[in-house]
């Protein structure tokens, strides 16, 4: 017989009592073998969001959602282990660069990814199209690759945090997600569970990003520090901007040549920087004394990606898929471009088919939207400052519908915006 | 398609917004047909605890309820209809000896009962302590005994506001009862359904009534009244004073005596008070000219009662079933009793068998307990203060613990607390 019930750990929760450790572990537990109902646990969930969690009640849910499940062991590779996680935005690749980058530095990098849902692209998405690259290793095949290589991307197995699994999807048809909290013990779990010694948070705040607002992203990033410190993995979190999509691409295999470019040492500023400054911190809480630009920049990140692609069955030679249809969004008026807004070209890079709608849909590998023109540039009326690419033109109109107000144009310059806000640790 | 989805009316509600009439009318029907999971209303229910309803809200809720089920109709009656209903309370037998006063009156009272779950007791459990009598009735079986003597208490049918009944099961499990305009709905959805054209609410406050504070209670009493009228009932509450038990027993065949006695022109004061406050305000809204304390003393409730107890199968002449094990609390000390706790009173009489912990158990006719003093009433140590009856004497120990506390005997006598403490309309 247990000593809780769940009413009773509810009905403490929704009157703002804190919950003991050992409640915390029997409701977890619970929940994950299926003695607590999702009724129970979306109740649960909801007064979480209204009520909070303090640390220790956080550290403790987190620590049992891990319980859960399996916790990878890197102690036997000849590396030290260093992780990174974005909370996603529009146009972020960054991980795709980042990873090989890192590896050649001397660390390695386990990054156990996921697909994308909604209007921010996943990584697996956005690799799956190279031709023949797969994202599902066997554990033994991502060691090998790790302890050969250092660099792995590749897709998360289900025996990490299976608490964290079945209450996502709980929180997703429950309105119960966005939650701080509840959004920082989802990802740590995870992340924790992944094994590395430690861990770069690259948290978005604008209207790309999940958090809308800077001090919401500051505090789960402060947050989620926290719990990667209780673990015992370093951890620091880099607060970036997402009003503006990263970059000049937003797709899949758009995004991809975006990356290539960055190893082969150009590609917008924007990305390079911020690519190097996820790896200066890797590199250094992976204690190593290596600078991330001088091996971008000798072409050894390169060498590391070409490598990791092939390991996992892609051609790096082979040509990336084009869209069969393309269509331009032009200005309507002349003056300079004073915003993109991030999160309409993610939803319109979304139903032109780079994203799904849920889960199991498939996506097309050349959708998405390419940025002709960048905040601050002038235009004249007619300048092209979107192209749109799709192999479904029936899903131009409700992409351009999208795109509405999405790129203002006014007469003075906008002021410059940070794209590093604060750095968490 | 619906225009609908559950998740965006539940972060609606979270967020603090208000539902319009169609959202609030298609979350309801299509709870009650399965289209929405329980996780979701589970959600949508704490979101409502902690953000509310507004009175437009709220009504349009109870009427949604109300039309996934049927509504009786009374208007083929010839006498006015006027219902009551009850909060709950400890000891609280008003129904039965107020059911016959009132119909003595010249009113017709659909009363729709059901069964206790937890320290109050339900009056169907009640009255089954009587020999013969039962408790389910045909409509066309209610529609003539009310015609005939204008008195009924049978259970409520299963087509009356399904949705409350799934919605008040799902709460019950998810600590979403304690919601004001929840509970408000839920109770004002089954007694509109039920038809009559007017209404009393006899609102408890105190230790044992759901709601402990009388401000809340005001605040139910206050949004049931509203409700009560937005449908057309004419309405009226009364908050009353429940912390200490009402009357001398607390159990099933005990309170049934009880209220007898009170027909037969006794009782004890409490008893008669309310139960004659109550059918003023019921014989008031009737628009009946006639005075049911004249009534009472006249012999002609009781006639009633006999009537409606044989109509239903029960023999009045039979003796009350007795229990067969008795046990006396006694004073401790010697004093002035200054408080006999309503909750604890009622748990130990639960704890003797006189209630159930869960739906379907059964109840003991005979267990209870009998209030051998009052407040004010001077005790010595060693004074009898309460009788505990029983069949199944292995629960006296339990009985005892529950009662810790609950009677203070002090060296002043206690302020004099009103037991009708306000009228709402």
């Amino acid at each position: 017989m247990s000593p809780y019930t769940a009413v009773e750990l509810i009905r403490a929760k929704r009157d703002g009592h804190r919950l003991t450790d050992a409640a915390i572990g029997w409701l977890i537990a619970a929940y994950t073998d299926g003695q607590i109902a999702d009724e129970q646990m979306a109740a649960m969930a909801m007064a979480i969001y209204f009520r909070g969690m303090d640390d220790r009640e956080l550290a403790t849910w987190t620590r049992a959602m891990i319980a859960t499940g399996s916790r990878m062991d890197f102690a036997t590779l000849n590396r030290p282990t260093v992780d990174k996680h974005s909370t996603g935005g529009v146009g972020d690749k960054i991980t795709l660069p980042l990873v090989p980058l890192v590896a050649a530095c001397g660390a390695a990098v386990p990054q156990l990814s996921g697909r994308g849902l909604g209007h921010t692209g996943g990584t697996l998405d956005k690799l799956e199209s190279i031709p023949g690259w797969r994202a599902h290793l066997s554990n033994a095949e991502m060691l090998a690759q790790l302890s050969d290589l250092g660099a792995v991307i590749c897709a998360a197995g289900s025996g990490l945090a299976p608490a964290d699994q079945k209450l996502y999807a709980l929180r997703d048809v429950t309105a119960t997600v966005e939650s701080i909290p509840l959004i920082a013990s989802s990802i740590m779990s995870k992340k924790i569970a992944e094994g590395a010694a430690s861990l770069v948070l690259d948290v978005k705040a604008g209207s790309g990003a999940f958090m809308k607002e800077v001090d919401a992203a500051r505090e789960l990033a402060g947050r989620m520090v926290e719990l990667g410190k209780a673990a015992g993995v370093q951890t620091v979190a880099v607060l970036t901007d997402m009003s503006t999509p990263l970059g000049r691409t937003v797709g899949n295999a758009l995004e991809v040549r975006e990356a290539v470019e960055v190893l082969a040492g150009g590609g917008p500023d924007d990305v390079v920087q911020l690519t190097l400054a996820l790896a200066t911190e890797m590199v250094s809480l992976a204690g190593l004394d290596t600078d991330p630009a001088q091996i971008l920049s000798s072409g050894k990140a390169m060498d590391v990606w070409r490598r990791m692609i092939r390991a996992q069955g892609g051609d790096c030679d082979a040509a990336l898929p084009t869209a069969r249809f393309t269509d331009d969004v032009r200005a309507s008026t002349a003056g300079v471009v004073t915003a993109m807004d991030a999160m309409a070209i993610g939803v319109a890079s979304w139903r032109l088919g780079a994203g799904r709608a849920r889960q199991g849909d498939s996506v097309q590998a050349t959708a998405g939207i390419e940025l002709l023109v960048r905040p601050g540039d002038r235009v004249d009326a007619g300048t092209p400052l979107l192209r749109l690419h799709t192999d479904t033109p029936g899903t131009f109109a409700a992409a351009r519908e999208a795109l509405t107000d999405a790129i203002v144009i006014g007469s003075d310059p906008p002021a410059t915006r940070p794209l590093i806000i604060d750095r968490i640790r």
